[in-house]
Order: C-alpha cells, then sequence, then structure tokens
C-alpha cells in the first residue's frame, strides 16, 4: 500500500530487479572494473556530454560530499541553500568527512538567486573566513521546485566569476527533466555546472548514486575521495547494472515523468479548496501544503507522510503513486476541510 | 568463468538475488525503519546474543570506520596487524573519517599476539601519543588463518585489562566459523569482542556489512555515527533481506564451508608438489604460495589471482568456487612447476 | 602611535613583558609542567571557583576548537550566533578540526536569546541532523556587548533542559567583568556555564588563552585535546607566567576597565552627533557606528580601524588607548560630519 | 639549575627576552602585518634563497601539520621514520587535523635511507591504499643524528622521481647547521626540500616556530591552513620579533653550535667507560647511552632525563647548558658506573 512520505519509501522498479538477476553471473572484477561499470561510462557520456566521467557511489550524502571534496580545497566553504540536503539531512558529514564549512542562505522555495548567493560571496582573500569556494544548488530542489536551464547558467557565470565552482545535488535531477523537458545536459553541462550528484535511488533503483564530473579538472584524485569517504563496494557491478537499465532506455524519464504527474494531479486536486495552501509551486513530485491542525491530525491518521519544520505537511509522490492513491489521498483532504 | 582474484569477485547467491526480489514489494520506511531491518536484530541475537544490536551498514571500510568510531575517543590510536585491512586497504579512511592514528605491528600469519599488542600499548596517559584504545583483530584474517577462541580471549583480556576495548574486522566471520566448527558467539560475544564488523559480501550477498554492538556501552551515537560516515541508505531493506536470507538459515555456512573447502582443496593437491611453498596455514578460504618466477607467469596467463607485495600468489576461493575450478588450477600449478 | 582597529593592535602591557623576564630564569618541567603553569590552577580557582581546571592554550580559535571539542561529541552541532567568532572568523577550524556543524541563528546585538537558540534546538533525536550539544555564546560579545548573569544563566538553564550544554567564548572577557562589575565567577560558573574560553591577549598578554573547565566531566580527554589541537607549547612558562600577572592581580581589571572607560568616552562625545548612529550598546571595548560615506572616507585617511560587513565602522579600544587619541577620533568624527 | 632532560626545558636566551621587550612599543597589523613579520620575510630569504616564503606558527607540531597540508591532497599518506616527531609525539594531530596516513618505517639511527623509504614508495595508483605523496625527514633528527646535505640530496632525487614532495622536520635544524658547518640552504632549499618546518623553540626562542616553504608552488592556501590549523596568533609581531633576534646575527648558531659542543664533550667524557655504551652517533645535541640499570637509577636520583622507550637514555644539551653542567654528570655517570 502506497504512501506520501518520501519517495524512497517505494520499493525498486521491476526492471532494475531484473537487472540485478540479469547482473548475477560469474565473475567480474571488483571495486569497478566490471563490464557494467565500464559501459556506464558511454551511457552518462550519452546524457551528459563526451567529457562527463561517472563515479557510481552509494548514497545521496556520500555522492555530495565526495563532489564538494572534488571541487574544494581543505580549507573551502560552501554556499548553499538554508534548506539544502547537505545543510539539513546529512548530519554533518560535509564538516565532519570533508572539514567543510557551509554557508546556508535563506532561498525562496528552495532556490537561490544570485542575490541569495551574493550574501556570502565575499571575503574571498581574508584568511579568517573559509574560503567560498563552491556553489551548491539541489535540482530539483528539497521544496519540489526546479531551476530553469537560464537560472542555472546564471548562477554558474556567476560563480565562476567569482572563481568558485558549481555542484549540483541531482538527487532528484530525473524528475527536474522531465518537468523541464529537457535532456540533463541543458541545465547542467550546457549551463555550467563542474560536477553533480545523480540520483539513482529517488528514480526506483534499490540503491545507488553517482558523481557525475562535468569540468575535468576535478577527475583528478576522485578514485582516491570516493574510496577514502567510503563510497566503493567491491561488487560495483549491481550498483552499476541498475543504471544501465534506468538510463540506456527511458526508464529514468516514465518513472520521473510518473511521480511528477502525480504531484501534479494531487495539487490539481487540492489547489482550491478552502483552508488549504500549497506553499511551493509544484514542478517536480512534492506537494507542500499549509492545512488547519485538525485536518492535518485526521490526515496523519489515514496516511503516513511528513510535517515540515516549517509547519507544512510535504506529500511526496514516487513511480509507484497509483492514480487511485492520489484520488484517495485528495479525497480525503477534502473531507478532512469540510468536517 | 571462474577466478581466484578474490571472493569479491563473485557474483551474489541466488538465495539473494530471490530475497531482493521478494522484498521488492509496496512502501517500507526508509533509513532502517523497514520490516526486514527490525527483524534483523533478531536474526543476529540469535547468533551473537541478547545483547547484540546491528546496524547494516554498505561496505568493509565503513563497518570498521564506523565501529572504530564508536570504540574510541577524538583521540584514540588503535593497534592492528601490519596486514590489517585498515591499514592497508581503506585508503586512509579511519585517519581521514574519524581521526584516528593506527599503529600497526608486524604479526605471523596475519594475527596478532599479545606480545605484539605490547609493542604498542603502552604509554597510556602521555598526551603527546595518541591514547591506544582499541586494538582491531581480523577473523579470519587477510592472510587466510584464523584465530582460536581462545587467542581472542586472551587478547580480549589483556585488552581490557589495558583499558582498551576490542574490535573485530569480520569481512569473513563465516569462513571463520566454518573452520572452526563453532557458533559465531564462541569467537566473539563470549570471547570477550566488544564490537564488529560482520561482512555480508564475501559471504554471496551483493553488498553490505553489518557494525555489530556486544559491548551495550557502544550502541551510544551509533545512528549518528553510521549517518555521519554515510553509511546509511534510505532502502535499506535491500540490505538487510540480503542479511536475513544469509542468516536465517544456514546459507552464511554453506557459502563459507564450501569455499573453505575449495582453499583446503586446491592446498591439499599442490601443497607437495616440488617449488611450490605454501606461506601460511590454510584456514579460511585463502591459499598464499610461493612459485618460481616462470610458473607464476605462467599461471598468470590462464588465471586471474592477484600477486601480494610480499611476493607470494594469493589464490582466493568463494562460495561459487567448483572443484573443477580448483583441478583445473591445481593442473596448470603442476604443469607450470614441471615445465 | 594608537588606533581604533582593533584591541589586538596594541603591544602587551608593561607588567607583562616584566613577567616574561621573570619567567625567564633555570630549567623548568616542558609542556605545562613548570612552577608557572601549576600555580596557575589556583588563580584561575580563585577567581572561578574550586572546581575550575585551567588547560592555556595559544590562541582565541584554538580555546574554542579545545573547548568545544571537550564539549561535544563526534556528530555534535553547536548552536551559536551568526556573529560568533567561531562562525566568521575561525576559517572553518570548528569544522575542519573537530568536525563539528555550526548552526548559526541571528542574533541582537550580538546577544542569543533563548528564543534564538530554539529556532535550532530541535530534532534532538533525529541521525540525520547533527545533534545539538552545545550553546556557544561570546562574552563581551563581538559587538561589543555583554550578557547578564541572568541572562547567561538563562541560557543555561535553558540548555541544559534540552540535554546541551554552555561553552562561552570570552576572549573578552575581562571587559565583560569591568562592565558588570561583578567577579568572573557570577556570570559563568554560578551562571552554569559548563566551559570556557578566557582572553589573555586582548587583556594585555602578547599571546595565550586558557580554556577553564567549569564542569568537572569535561576534563576527560582534555590534556589529549590540547595536544592534538596544536594548542601546546614546549615552554609553557611563558604563556601561564603572563596569566598569573594578570590575574593575581587587578591588570586584568585595570587593563578591561581602562579600554571600557575608552570606548564609553568615544561614544559620549560623538553619540549625539547628527549623521552618527551608534548601532550596539556601548558596554565592553567597540563602538559600532554608522557614517555617511564621505565621513568614513575622511575618517579612513587618519585612523586605522575595521568597515564591518554590515557597513558600520567598527572602533575598538584597548588597554593603552588614551583619553587623547579617544578625544583627537571624536574630534576628527565632528570635523568629518560637519565638512 | 641545569638538566639534561630536554632543550625545551631551557628558557629562552636573554636576547631573546630583549627582543621581546624590544618589540613592545606602540599598535601593530595584527595576524602577521606587523613590520617584524613583513621583515622576517627578508631574513629568512638570506638563509633559504629568494624563493624563500616564510610563515611563523606557534609550535613544532603546528609546523608540520600545516607543511605536510601543504604539500599534500586529502588523500595522502606520508612516509617517515618511525622515530619521527610527526609518528610518535603528535597525538595524532597529522591523522586528526589533515586526515594524513602515516607510513613509518624503521631507520637506522633515526635517518631513512632510499631503501628504507622504499619500503613504502609504491602502490601509486591504488585507490586502496592512501598515496604516498610525501617523504618526511627530520633534521637533526630525534636521534641526535645529523643527514649529510648529499643525502638529502640523493632522499629528494628519489622522491621527486616518484611524485612526492620532501618535508623537513627541522625543529633542530639550527643544530644540524652546526654540525655540518653549512648553511642552511646547501641541506635544503640546494638539496630539493619542498617545505621545512624550521623550529626556534629548542634554538632558545620562548616559542615559536616557522613554515618555511622552498617550491613555490606550495603556498597556494598556506594563509588559510595556518589559520584553519589554529597557528596564528594576532599579536604575531612577539614570534617574528624573536626570530629576526635569533637569525639577523648569529645568535642561532651560537646556541646550537654550543649545545652540540655540550654534547659532544659529555659523549667524549663518557664514551669509553665500561658498562657505557653510546647508541647513535653524537652529532647534535643530544646523546643516547645504553647503561645498566643500577646507574640509570642512581643518576635518575641527580639529574632530570628522559628514558626511551628503547631502552636507551637520551641525555639532551641545550644553549645553556655548561661545560660544569656536563663536567658533573660525567662524574656522576662515571661514579655510578664503578660502584
Amino acid at each position: 500500500m502506497s504512501t506520501f512520505a518520501s519517495d524512497n519509501y517505494s520499493g525498486a522498479h521491476p526492471e532494475i530487479i531484473a537487472a540485478l538477476a540479469a547482473a548475477n553471473s560469474g565473475h567480474q572484477v571488483s571495486y569497478g572494473g566490471d563490464v557494467y561499470t565500464l559501459s556506464l561510462q558511454d551511457v552518462f557520456r550519452a546524457h551528459f556530454g563526451d567529457a562527463a566521467r561517472t563515479y557510481p557511489v552509494l548514497n545521496g550524502t556520500g555522492a555530495n560530499v565526495v563532489a564538494l571534496q572534488a571541487a574544494s580545497d581543505r580549507w573551502a566553504a560552501v554556499i548553499c541553500a538554508d534548506t539544502a540536503h547537505i545543510q539539513v539531512d546529512e548530519c554533518g558529514a560535509p564538516e565532519k568527512v570533508a572539514g567543510l564549512k557551509l554557508l546556508p542562505v535563506p532561498a525562496t522555495h528552495g532556490k537561490l538567486t544570485i542575490d541569495d548567493i551574493r550574501r556570502e560571496a565575499w571575503g574571498f582573500d581574508d584568511e579568517h573566513r573559509a574560503r567560498p569556494q563552491v556553489v551548491s544548488i539541489t535540482q530539483s530542489t528539497e521544496l519540489g521546485t526546479v531551476y530553469t536551464p537560464a537560472e542555472v547558467r546564471d548562477i554558474a557565470a556567476f560563480a565562476h566569476a567569482n572563481d568558485m565552482l558549481v555542484h549540483l545535488d541531482g538527487a532528484r535531477l530525473a524528475n527536474a527533466a522531465a518537468h523541464l523537458d529537457e535532456p540533463f545536459r541543458a541545465f547542467t553541462t550546457d549551463a555550467g555546472v563542474d560536477i553533480l550528484s545523480f540520483g539513482g535511488t529517488k528514480n526506483g533503483m534499490i540503491l545507488g548514486e553517482a558523481v557525475v564530473v562535468l569540468n575535468p579538472k576535478l577527475n583528478r584524485g576522485m578514485d582516491y575521495l570516493r574510496k577514502s569517504s567510503m563510497q566503493l563496494i567491491a561488487k560495483m557491478r549491481y550498483v552499476s547494472a541498475q543504471f544501465l537499465a534506468l538510463l540506456q532506455g527511458d526508464l529514468w524519464l516514465r518513472n520521473a515523468g510518473h511521480a511528477n504527474a502525480m504531484a501534479a494531479r494531487l495539487a490539481e486536486e487540492i489547489r482550491d479548496l478552502p483552508g488549504c495552501e500549497i506553499t511551493h509551486p509544484v514542478q517536480a513530485n512534492a506537494v507542500f501544503v499549509r492545512l488547519p491542525a485538525a485536518a492535518l491530525a485526521s490526515l496523519h491518521e489515514q496516511f503516513a507522510f511528513y510535517d515540515w519544520s516549517t509547519g507544512e505537511a510535504r506529500l511526496m509522490t514516487a513511480f509507484d503513486t497509483t492514480t487511485d492513491d492520489v484520488d484517495r489521498l485528495a479525497k480525503a483532504v477534502r473531507a478532512a476541510l469540510t468536517r
């Protein structure tokens, strides 16, 4: 039975499980020397351009922390939205594992503007201040919104003009691509992103993310950073085979597009209900909604979902959310609001 | 086609893949709140005693570094064999992620004795010396040998008498149990081990290890340590379901026992060949052998295996090594030596 | 010739230099085993109570980072004002050396209120969030203001009720004591502070700070933390002898009281000038003032002082600021504003 | 009264105290912007060549850890003698603060040979092994011996040929220069050393060391590394003024030469006594001597000195050791041996 708690409450897409089973034959060189991981390079290059080099890793925090290290020196600070996963959901791993200082700034709907970034983009030659070297943005954001290619391009131009690099946390990159109806590279490689975390888990894999290096200078030491950050596994074929299943065809797009559509459907059904306030644009697969306390309590009895620290309910859809799931939830919201 | 390169060149046991597929239905609470992970506690308790608490993680380095942090303060040193995985194969992750100082000591056949440990077990109240707080042993060792329960007990007694704790790297714990013909607890819980890394990968899983806390004081902060060390995944059910398949029945023992038997068979077949010197007792699933250079070169043309930095060839067997594989290799060794 | 740039542009008080010279005779046990450091314990106990234990260190960042480690686990977060030295002036040392996550919150006049702290004092049992374990306040603050004993007491009570400890950055603790006309312990030990950084440099020493542990549980491992954080020197007598000169008599109070008086005099002289806005209460030895751009430019030609990132000029006084210095500056401000 | 415990039991040379007093006038730009620190550059350049850039720091551990970071990436290992200060006396600071892995190797008389280095100089492209990037040698060594310029040159050539850099821990660099009767640059800059820690404390300062960058590429980020490693103080003039007093004239050489001469005198007086074995060449200011237990006990009643973990007594001389001190000790040794 479905929930609206998180796109990681879902299992994996059946094609992913089939890919795992198919990969399970014979010996393969370990630690990424297997044929699946080797062919992964071409698949990601098809999506991100010829310069892309891909390093599969294990989870989103791992992808982010490895990528940020590749893009920074030992004395770096990272500018991010105050809602960024690296700031609020990684238990201080960027600080602990990489020694980085995060400089979070408030950001409307989870999206950084250049003015937001400017609040911390200063003091570049002051040894008393960890040097801002990276701007990290999330696409789609933790609040279900999506940067346009132009917005990413402007951020990258600003960052580069200030001798900073751009990291993109793409735990839900597929949802952004589906919303924008653009290929990945339109808002990553072509927009000036230097390095990104590509999310497999929320897109229907059992586990697995990838660091994709777009700025070739950042490949230096990546193998070491991945290993010393404990993001390398012996039987890497089982991560890579999933990615192949996801990205060789259009499974990534079917999954993300469906999740987005379910969120849009939900938003449509409840948007105009009196007492219901949708607080962020619904562009990817999340609906943030403010509801009266009694309605919220009633819904919690019927569905699993999370209340945000800001007071909204976060309703997430996933590749396996059905229209029935959505319609039942919308009906329950309606009932809760009219009681 | 099989190799003798590593027990992680193997795929997963078919029952593991079946367990993954079976776990793939419906929504589950993420980050370890799923029913598989919850029932894992009982399964591990059955093996390790009622006080055991289990934290599934992603890889061996991750298990070790999380466990070592749980057992130490910020100013700790860890005494280990100079052949220990934490010393030679983890790219400095214990130093980098945990800030630990390792104090490696030479150890015959990869097994620490109390005299070995004594070489670094001193200076406990000298702030100039990182305080030795943990003795870390590997079972079965990186050289294919196995500590007896009495040996572990003596080490633990010595460690505890010196205010140190005992970590056991059990990446191949099942191989040790199979060799000793003892339950896990005989040489862990009952022998005084405080915390251990339990290996799933080399025992037939696609990935997955577990930190098992036997000394309840070390549970404090473990959830945080696992997360901040980037060893937590969202869909933890897929690690836990594999462990259930491995440990609820005797799959772990069948896999490890078979691998050990294949190593023993190989050793038996080549031990007495002139020019062939087996350099360590063959107790688990590794055969270390010194061969003439020409013979070695000839074998490398036919089989995948690794040369150790000490000059031996390391021939590893796995759950899927067949008697045919072994016999072909033994025959090739014989041929190479008589040419 | 004097400046208003910082209380660390000053040299040392002559009595400090005399103490250094007097300490320069014969051999002393190194690394703090000298007679000066040993007698330091009693001197600090006289100021901070019998439970106080003192660890001299080298600089303010060192004192803070050592103290924060003593008060926290490897998975901790520290709540502080967004103007705190640990947040804005330590180049990420708390993150880099201690792996801590800082949770800065906006604070009026640099002083945290309980409501400010509450903004980050939540999620105590969520492994995705570094656990808030310490509230760090600065006394006097970076903006020249001072917490009352009651304010510190309330913060400590709130922190302790939430299983957090209180660190006090006392780089200018003497200035606070002078302003409050209270002994140190009234707003530290007696107010519930667990650990503090005591500042010698800005109070007239050539260098030297001290971590003072008030909550005896935090002494555990302190010697190791100081050494591994590179805050221990061989000839510690030269730090300790300065502290003795400062704290055995009333040099600390004379120095701080004079600096405060100079700031008060400056504020008095310029406060009512049209175009001059003093932006924070002048309680310690800083005057923050907003001035028209032309006036500011004119003053920069005549005096050394820093512009704050918020646009104010920061005018610092020190133990060696003279009334003449102040009057010349005040006169220049007046002239600049009337031009 | 003098001891033979350590060259840091001594106080400071009177000229150093005089320099401190002389520097104590007026305001100076803080954090190294003072006139003393600025002129320090030229003074060090005169000793180490035009490319040298100098960063004063606070203690030997700090100098080493800052220098090692400048010379390495986040995934680096450092090859050193197993007697190196960074390995045995820094409480794990290189691991904790810099995340470095040390690879200690046994070294005769504390001096690394190329064969010693080779033991760990391998596996340069294996992500499972922290990459050896630095060879760290100590001059004079912790055992009182001195590398010849040719020996340093050979080590540097070997290191560079293997894409490694050379760090030299010069806590007692002056003693080495005095022994060799060579200018500093003969066995540092001209021998291929990339970066070094220059010791002031043991050469007669109250505190203070310096990182001297000889390979200009390593200047990148040095200001940040020093600050974030907590080795920067506000009133840096007081460190720099000492260095000026030491290095503008020949105070460094007088101090070191005298200390060496006292060690040589002591060695000469006791070398041939039956029962007395001097275990290392006496080249700098240490005499390591093996004595019968009874003799050792008797000496401990009369003089302060340390027993080494290897069983020898370490007898250190300093700039303030007198011939009387030496003769009294020698006499006591003689008496203890003949009793």
